[in-house]
């Protein structure tokens, strides 16, 4: 095969026009088509490629992508090579073609059976945003804020993929005054974030430095974090939030490694403080320009910009393990919400509401402050590809179901 | 066999006398002899009935209790029942007696592949002696802990079993003023807890009620939630702790079945606001009467008592789902650091301490306000049997080594 770059590549495989799902992308994901087992995928345009038959290898064939994430980089990467070439070259067809399926054919699964589930809280706007609304008059950051990534850890065993109902949950609410009431929460929130899944593990008490982010890290994917800000608001002091978030967290299907995001990588924001060396990332920064619409009942109501994110992916991952805390296979590491200077821009129904005091106005003159049942929230995201092409980082959704245990 | 209470029991084992691992405990564990692999096994006095070979069952052959432990209650039972039978019945002794091995023969492993960690909060006088230190002239309790069991989701991936090297963990210290430092905390601490292991898993959307939480527990463990003081005081607003906590935390090899615990069920402490339906355990509490002792150096520093805890261990699940969160085998839930009302009843440094202002003394003049280097803490548990015996708990014990990127 001749030495080209990705811009130069065709398929063979019919691609939709604009599709995100070109060569430049390449997807990971757990598929099943009916009456057969979840087992591991490509996409490609509308198409997902068969990988545990076209490799005859049983590491795709688990029904998650992880013993795959284990073996590493140079896999990943000879993977991705291999999957390029099989697509690109009609020599491969004949054997390729059987095993490409119409994705409108197939169900989606949770991609990453996942370890643990860390969520920062990484965007400047969000962390001002929640301390104006949360603490008015105190200032809108908190004093660690700019010095480490906050961060905390989430439910890993309920993370679900993308489609899965948000069933409203139950829970202590915070009143105004007095003792909490019980009963579904009544502000039912988003959160817009990206997830890092980790491939590679580490070794307890090694931290992985700045430098080693790609090493570990496979890809990327959409994180709903849905979130009853009621519970949360109550039960938060002093060990952070528990069970306003652990009922549900949505993820998209599709893992895009991070070798087709090298085009999105751009520079990370002026920081106001020195950073610590562990942290000072300015040779080589992992900021990342993705773009994510936030869709409310079918209505854009947010677009969210990655790319401002005050503390990148790799700046989570050096804290995460800075202390000598070990990194598995299938670990999810979450931005925290993503949100921009504007209002349009914020990343979470409390922002876009301002704490539920600035409804929105939706199509048909409907207003929202928090989620209502029924109500349907896509998150979906792009980043440039590196052969001039927008890439997909697909889409996570969910639709919201009454509290089977309400009594009102 | 006859049906005779367990205490009227003998086991043709040879028992040393004052054992706290007679008939009346048969806890499970994973073990290794050299050259073989990990595998499932119960104690009994001096050794360990190796379970893979004596049922020849292969679930007792994975290296870990995950998939016995899915098998659910009724499992549980029989196993316990057909074990006991074949310790005490003399027809089964020359089948059994060759898969008892002894334990110092052995290598313990974690026994259990956790899935989620939460950590609570349930010591009413922990909570207040936190908050009498940290927050002096405040009320010592925030205004939720009364209402529900306050906790957060810990690092699962960090877990790891007793006598596991513990390392002083690098990061970012809180500093009486100005920005914080960088280094290896200097306040290295401990926190005694008992863990509870799940075992039969719950379904998302669906609350595990009080009473169901002998179907879903299997056991109890000892836990030390190693804690870095200063490293937690500067990360922990307002997400909660992190990597103050997530370097390590350690736990015993041994889960003492919930079957053994029948005789130290206790009533729960009087409470000072109404609980909800929910959390309401009048009629079927779970209070334990578990006796804690914590040596550092070898010097017995403090007696934490389980008894007392305000949240029982049957709360703080009822509480984990009742939001809809799911429950999968190998959740640890552990309790919070356990401390009594005396001073030598505290399950913390920072607690024995007084946030390091008053030292403790220890053997030959030596004194500790946090762990140094060198330092072994053990913490080991007793219980009372259903035969009047007192079963043991076992240990956990670490002993702290230097940080290996430490500069100064």
């Amino acid at each position: 095969m001749e030495l080209v770059g990705p811009g130069a590549l065709m398929s063979w495989v019919d691609l939709p026009a604009g599709t995100g799902f070109g060569l430049a992308n390449l997807p990971h994901g757990v598929f099943s088509t009916p009456g057969t087992a979840p087992r591991s995928g490509i996409a490609i345009g509308d198409s997902v490629l068969d990988l545990a038959a076209v490799t005859g290898d049983p590491v795709h064939a688990t029904g998650s992508l992880n013993a795959f994430l284990a073996q590493g980089p140079t896999a990943w990467r000879e993977l991705r090579a291999r999957v390029t070439d099989w697509l690109t070259d009609e020599v491969y067809r004949a054997r390729v073609e059987p095993h490409l399926i119409p994705r409108g054919d197939v169900t989606m699964h949770l991609p990453v059976e996942v370890a643990d589930y860390v969520d920062f809280y990484s965007s400047r706007h969000h962390a001002e945003n929640l301390g104006r609304i949360l603490r008015p008059g105190s200032p809108p950051l908190l004093p660690n804020w700019r010095h480490l990534p906050v961060g905390y850890h989430g439910r890993s065993g309920t993370v679900r993929v993308s489609g899965t109902p948000v069933v409203r949950p139950h829970g202590q609410r915070a009143e105004p005054e007095g003792p909490p009431s019980a009963g579904p929460t009544r502000r039912l929130d988003i959160e817009a974030e990206v997830g890092f899944v980790v491939g590679a593990p580490s070794e307890l008490g090694t931290p992985v430095p700045l430098g080693a982010f790609p090493e570990h890290v496979f890809g990327v994917c959409l994180v709903d974090d849905w979130s009853a800000r009621d519970l949360q608001a109550w039960e938060y002091a002093p060990l952070g939030p528990f069970l306003g978030k652990s009922f549900l967290t949505s993820v998209s299907p599709w893992v895009v490694p991070l070798a087709a995001l090298e085009a999105a990588r751009v520079p990370a924001p002026p920081r106001d403080v020195p950073l610590l060396p562990y942290l000072d990332d300015g040779d080589d920064p992992w900021g990342l320009d993705l773009s994510l619409e936030v869709r409310l009942n079918g209505a854009l109501v947010s677009c969210p910009p990655f790319a401002g994110m005050y503390w990148t992916p790799a700046q989570q991952l050096a804290h995460l393990t800075v202390n000598g805390a070990a990194l598995r296979t299938g670990d999810l590491v979450a931005s925290g919400t993503v949100s921009g200077p504007r209002r349009d821009q914020r990343g979470s129904l409390m922002e876009l509401s301002w704490g539920g005091t600035e409804p929105l106005t939706l199509a048909g003159g409907t207003t929202r402050t928090f989620l209502e049942d029924g109500d349907e929230v896509t998150i979906s995201g792009t980043a440039p590809g590196t052969d001039g092409s927008r890439i997909s980082l697909g889409e996570v959704t969910g639709r919201v179901v009454p509290d089977p245990m309400r009594e009102e």
